[in-house]
């Protein structure tokens, strides 16, 4: 592949004046209208060393308006980000609709220097691969404009280069023993490159081949390829906009009984309290071990609450923090989101919060807010939360990969039980406050979000991230219940990091 | 001090359960008042080794929601922290309008094991306490509630407590040959502690003793401390409610002419068109060299835009850029806060886009706004913006003695020049973007802005962080003027740097 590039393209220096002038103010009237319209924008630069990556990064910045555009210069992870899955540093960085971020080398490192180097295990770059394609999809589908440029330039031209920068003693600096270890492998770099180029030219995020031997008609087209970029997904908008939402229509007799996996849940399960009490003291003497292992063998966890109003989430999350060591749980309740958080992918927050390895986050609400409140409410569109079962599965999977521990629980109760609920916390002055009219108005979409949790349960239930019902019409039960699993789940976790 | 602290205060079984079950609640109901009134709660641990920290903390979080509060544990600075002012990760950690965060171990790790440890030259301890006071201090007077606990126990006690967890093999791993020097060493933390208590104990944050050999003493106290702490703050709110705010008056035509700097602006000055490309090219390059120093010797730029509008920062901006590499510098626009940024101190949005060592951030606009647009608008009270005058020169100075080289701008064309080019603007369809209903509504505000920026002028230039205005109504001028003084900035900030 590599080897038909015509590395001789030039532009002759009266064709590029013009052509250029014309092209950097239709690139700048595009990133203006990308800003408009919301549209997000990532260009990757990687290409050989020396050939060129920071004159055409800074001539590619030059007609954007400096304030819609980001540069990212990507090292090696630091101590901070090796304690997260590799591609967090990707995700929790990513550009807001209507932002340009450039990245001057990228999460393709991963599959390039690393695999070269032979820093990383061949079966982790091949992994690799994966998680790029859903990264690169799941931001697409979302409405993302990715551009990705390899600066090619052949072994002779760079060994030239190098020689060039080396005589300027302004620029010596940029030629090292690790730059000259590259050239003299170049031949060995190739077919990784080659395999890149391949595997991961997808149509939403294509590679574009640069001949960087000649900078004035590398520049022609990189404006080229970015500006036309843009101006296809603007066009895109244009011809399909987005979908009015609507809320979920009340399912019908039939719909609601065949998918309704909660009806089998056994919610007379109970618990007495002195057994209660005793198993409490116990497991919660045991999690507050397991959460010193889990620190010193470097694991994260994550546990998730989901669950009808009232079903006491708050109640069973402090059962299981009470006998933590504060300093290594937090506890992340999730609310609408911000206009930031809007501005982004839906998941971008939540890779946001993840728990550092050795650390544990419960989350009070959901990622699943996507396929229950939004789903029922019509915040989204219809297309958005079916691929979302899928981009959930992918996101947990990639958390399971790096070691994390993942528990999910809906905490099941059935109307009756939330009616006296409600009714008692009108009339307790201590619990006033958790209930309000939201709380009434759910209430009566009972049969919608029954139909939404099915679903949920049976489209996200995986090996590596299983879903647990606890039945918390008791609410000793529930607790006990719960504790139970994240200490089985922890200690399966530790098993599972030792036999690595 | 320490020594007359009666370290046997405990409390009998029978008496601690009712009146720790009634604090409970009562710090429960504390904290959602506080968290409806938008009061942000810091709360410090510090103490000796083994004197309790965890478990109290534990113990205090208990009544809290889960969804209120985060404890963040302080550990060494990382990598990436040592990039920053040292202060800079607690600063961008804050907790927002209505949050709480207990810090178990905090900034006063500078003044105790750092300097026992001697890890810290005195200057540098020295000027800590400074910046602490000011630090908390701001955040006082922005409403934020510190509370600050001492764990006090003796030499003895801590002995005693040590062999006991050695003696467990569940905990064993608390006490390292760090502890025991520690321990040894007991005789000489106490001036310290001392002086850190004498030192930092302010009406706004002082410090709480707390005697911690009986653990159910010490929970009792930290749960009133606390509660007491958050109270009177309501109280105060309710006592002394927010001023309405309203838009700065129109100035007389005398305070108008005695506070105004700017009329002694020489705007006639200008550049031929064959000079300014001269000189352009020459300042560029040499800019692109400093950039280069500027990250070896790891010193952090900051470069801030201020101006009316259309005196042509984004062109100015522009210049300063195309030059350098973009893997080096970082541009910032400032534009309304976020609901998150309005739930901070004004401050706290600008700690986060500081630069890292050996960066530049260009900022397109500023925390001058406070002082410009809020003051003249009337988004803040008096007090708000009379007292950011000396925040901000607290801000700055705390940068520059890290090592920062700060540059400040101000854009300055007249009244008419302003006019040309709105007219301009409205006909040109490249610029027509450029001017909104908004540039027409402030134009006609240019009196009261006159006064806000000259004392603007005043009140913030410093040796360490001077002003500087830029005569722009020739584009040409100002835009040399800009890289001239950005380069002469730098190079002394290199020369400083050196000496050091």
């Amino acid at each position: 592949m590599l080897e038909l590039v015509d590395l001789d393209r030039n532009l002759s220096k009266e064709a590029y004046k013009p052509l250029s002038d014309e092209l950097q103010l239709r690139l700048g009237a595009c990133q203006r209208a990308a800003r408009a319209a919301g549209v997000p924008v990532i260009v990757v630069f990687e290409g050989w060393d020396a050939a060129g990556k920071g004159s055409l990064i800074n001539a590619l910045t030059q007609p954007l308006d400096p304030r819609g555009f980001k540069v990212r210069t990507i090292s090696p992870a630091t101590e901070t980000e090796r304690f997260y899955p590799w591609m967090w540093r990707f995700h929790t960085t990513l550009p807001g609709n209507g932002e340009v971020t450039i990245y001057d080398s990228s999460w393709y490192g991963r599959v390039l220097a690393e695999r070269v180097d032979k820093t990383l295990p061949r079966r982790e770059w091949r992994q690799a691969y994966e998680e790029i394609e859903e990264f690169e999809r799941q931001l697409t589908n979302a409405g993302y404009v990715i551009v990705k440029f390899w600066l090619h330039i052949d072994k002779k031209e760079q060994r030239r280069r190098f020689k060039r920068l080396e005589a300027d003693s302004s620029t010596a600096w940029k030629v090292g023993p690790d730059e000259w270890r590259h050239h003299r492998q170049y031949k060995r770099w190739v077919p990784a490159v080659e395999e890149m180029l391949e595997r991961s030219s997808t149509a939403h995020a294509p590679w574009t081949i640069v001949e960087a031997t000649h900078s004035r008609y590398a520049r022609v087209k990189v404006y080229e390829t970015v500006t036309q970029a843009i101006e296809k997904e603007l066009e895109r908008r244009k011809l399909h906009p987005a979908p009015t939402l609507s809320p979920m229509p009340e399912p019908t007799d039939e719909g609601h009984t065949q998918s309704n996996v909660l009806q089998r849940v056994d919610l007379s399960l109970s618990l007495e309290r002195d057994e209660y009490e005793q198993e409490l003291k116990a497991l919660q003497e045991r999690l507050y071990q397991l959460e010193h292992e889990l620190y010193t063998a470097r694991i994260p966890a994550v546990i998730a609450y989901e669950g009808w109003d009232a079903a006491g989430k708050g109640g069973n999350i402090r059962r299981l923090t009470q006998g933590l060591d504060p300093r290594g749980y937090e506890v992340v309740p999730i609310a609408a989101p911000t206009p930031e958080e809007k501005a982004h992918q839906f998941l971008w927050r939540f890779w946001r919060a993840m728990p550092k390895a050795g650390h544990i986050t419960i989350f009070d609400r959901t990622w699943y807010g996507r396929v229950l409140v939004e789903r029922v409410e019509g915040f989204c569109s219809e297309d958005d939360w079916r691929r979302s079962y899928r981009e959930i599965n992918e996101f947990e999977r990639q958390l399971a990969q790096y070691g994390a521990v993942i528990v999910k629980f809906w905490l099941h109760i059935d109307q009756a039980e939330q009616l006296r609920r409600f009714e008692a916390r009108k009339v307790d002055s201590y619990k006033q406050w958790k209930i309000t009219d939201e709380d009434w108005r759910n209430r009566a979409k009972w049969r919608k979000y029954e139909v939404a949790v099915s679903d949920m349960l049976q489209q996200t239930s995986t090996t590596y991230a299983p879903w647990t019902i606890l039945e918390a019409n008791n609410k000793l039960y529930g607790r006990i219940k719960a504790l139970k699993t994240v200490s089985k789940a922890l200690e399966e976790g530790l098993a599972r990091a030792a036999r690595r």
